[in-house]
């Protein structure tokens, strides 16, 4: 593959894998999946003046004898502007192959704006919520089954007792007991009718899934109906859908990314995308303001050093692209604040779900759960 | 929680999930997961009144000391006649947890309808190629980096020697060197000259990929540009874009699946979705004609044996969906042949890549693949 026509100068990409299995086949490896990741084809066959050149391995590195950790270059016009096409140049098809694992990524200038980035961002979220600087708080919507009108009533609660992020339960679509428009409008009239009583701000931000055609319209339906913000799906409808959604709302309005269907993504550590990337740099760039991730000690299996990275993939430099705010949930409950906020620090939403339920009073538990934070 | 007022013969969703781990917790695990996949709420707090019942565990089979296989009911309801909805509910959270793996499931008939199955089909297929029983040819066009009248070239070249299906390859999106309208332009005519000349059917199907904006106005470019059908991602854009792409092209217009990105679900035999499953009812549903997946014997992993369980998955029985093609591809070359099509049969789309490329003329290597098949 001769090199000789493309541009030397040009922008690169510059992606991590771990290639998992013995090193003494991992320069192999690494070389066969830049090929496989661009151009897909026989290097000995490719046309000697293709416009493009090939990417290439710039680094490999042996961590121990069954663990390596190569660096391959991409040239970034492969991504042709697109963050479903930079996906499929990053892991496309070596998905397929065990024993690779995408666990980091530099983006030139250009292709830090594929995705808008936050566009509320940590700052903007606080202004939005008069928070400057206390943890922020949040729960779902559920259970399942309840009627819209109930729906309301809990979020109205959690509205007076201080919950400054009323989200749908990620469940919650347009079923038949609750149906999206009749929820949203009865949900973010509750809200706005706390706020109007406690002088709260208070955001309800209903799940935005299902048939791509609906998409449009349930976005514009709920703006007017006053929800303050979106809950997404990125693993169900891809990072390309929470972009899209970023682009269908005015500047302001905070996207919050919720990991259904993406553990599949993280689970195997020999495998897939290393979550502080997925759940870090790679949701900040599609437009997520908040990233939900299951913690440590709940009901999911992240330890509290990988619960750490997310945070840390968060907030981290990664080109232009703003910071992002760490949504920790999964079976949390009010006795944990003190441990998640020595883990995650102030800047962060808790998230707490079923839990705020006990007791059966949710306006008290809502207070309680803004008291452990130091209201 | 009561399910007094839930539906008694409603409709119900049966997911089979295989739990790795000791079999001791099994029955735990089993339970845990349905409240985790429907109410996500401690269930000792769910409201008596909740308008739909929990999802349960109705058989649970030992398989060997650390794996069970547990069959789950969902009230159909659930799913909110939403194919986005359907597999957050099967797999969205548990998703995030080890050692679960969906691989099976039965939907009742209503939902057998929430995506569109294969439109065209295998017999809708045969038709338009006017090949009523031999193996369908397949190859992409490749590599990336090749102008749209290169491209457009070896496209002609490959129709002109009798290939059925002439895909892009899926890294060919909209890069600068071939921008996507360019590109369907040329390909497509140079497809229809070939087929003028030979009398053939050869179809061009461009991936379909990129930002969500794009998709109804690319499909109308290039129906009217004069495609065959379309290859969708549904690893990156999600089920349901297979879907909604089904739902913007007429009647006979087949879609070709690429399995980009969703090796994450079927990498780890011990989590996901069984392939077999993912790539055959799954896609079925979504509206996949055909199915490409990487063949045993190529640059992946997949066995023989998990090979022949996907074109299994696609060729039976699922409610009143119809049954789609098997594309084994991922290095595949001329001389392996006989060997796939015994494993494989007659129905079967044989897709080879740049193996096709060796030689240098394509045209004959065409006709070679297509006298190795019988022509």
């Amino acid at each position: 593959m001769s090199a000789a026509t493309s541009d030397p100068g040009g922008a690169v990409i510059r992606a991590t894998y771990e290639i998992h299995g013995p090193v003494l086949d991992a320069a192999r490896r690494a070389h066969a999946l830049a090929v496989e990741q661009s151009h897909e084809f026989p290097t000995e066959l490719a046309p000697e003046h293709t416009l493009v050149s090939l990417a290439h391995v710039v680094d490999l590195v042996e961590v121990h004898p069954t663990l390596a950790r190569a660096q391959v270059e991409f040239p970034a016009d492969l991504a042709g502007d697109d963050l479903s096409q930079l996906l499929v140049l990053l892991f496309g098809n070596v998905s397929l192959q065990p024993g690779v694992r995408l666990v980091d990524l530099e983006l030139p200038p250009a292709l830090q704006h594929v995705g808008p980035g936050p566009r509320v961002g940590v700052d903007g979220l606080r202004t939005l919520l008069d928070a400057p600087s206390r943890p922020l708080l949040a729960t779902a919507l559920k259970p399942v089954g309840l009627s819209s009108a109930e729906l309301a009533q809990r979020a109205e609660a959690f509205a007076l007792g201080g919950i400054d992020l009323v989200k749908d339960d990620q469940g919650l679509a347009s079923q038949r007991w609750s149906p999206f428009e009749e929820r949203v409008a009865a949900v973010a009239a509750a809200v706005t009718r706390a706020n109007a009583r406690t002088g709260g701000r208070t955001l309800y931000l209903p799940t935005l899934s299902g048939p791509a055609e609906t998409l449009g319209r349930r976005v514009r339906f709920a703006l007017d109906a006053g929800v303050g913000g979106f809950l997404v799906l990125p693993g169900v409808g891809g990072l390309d859908e929470v972009r899209h959604v970023a682009s269908l709302v005015p500047a302001g309005t905070p996207l919050m990314a919720h990991p259904a269907l993406l553990g599949s993504f993280v689970a195997d550590p020999t495998h897939g995308i290393a979550p502080e990337l997925l759940f870090g740099p790679l949701l900040r760039l599609a437009g997520a303001d908040v990233v939900v991730f299951p913690s440590f000690g709940g009901r999911f299996s992240f330890t509290r050093e990988q619960c750490e990275a997310i945070a840390g993939g968060l907030r981290r430099p990664f080109g232009d692209v703003p910071g992002a705010l760490p949504a920790p949930g999964g079976g949390m409950g009010i006795d944990r604040v003190p441990e998640l906020l020595e883990t995650y620090g102030q800047d962060v939403v808790l998230l707490i779900g079923g839990e705020l339920h006990r007791g059966g009073d949710l306006r008290r538990s809502a207070q309680e759960f803004r008291a452990a934070v130091g209201g």
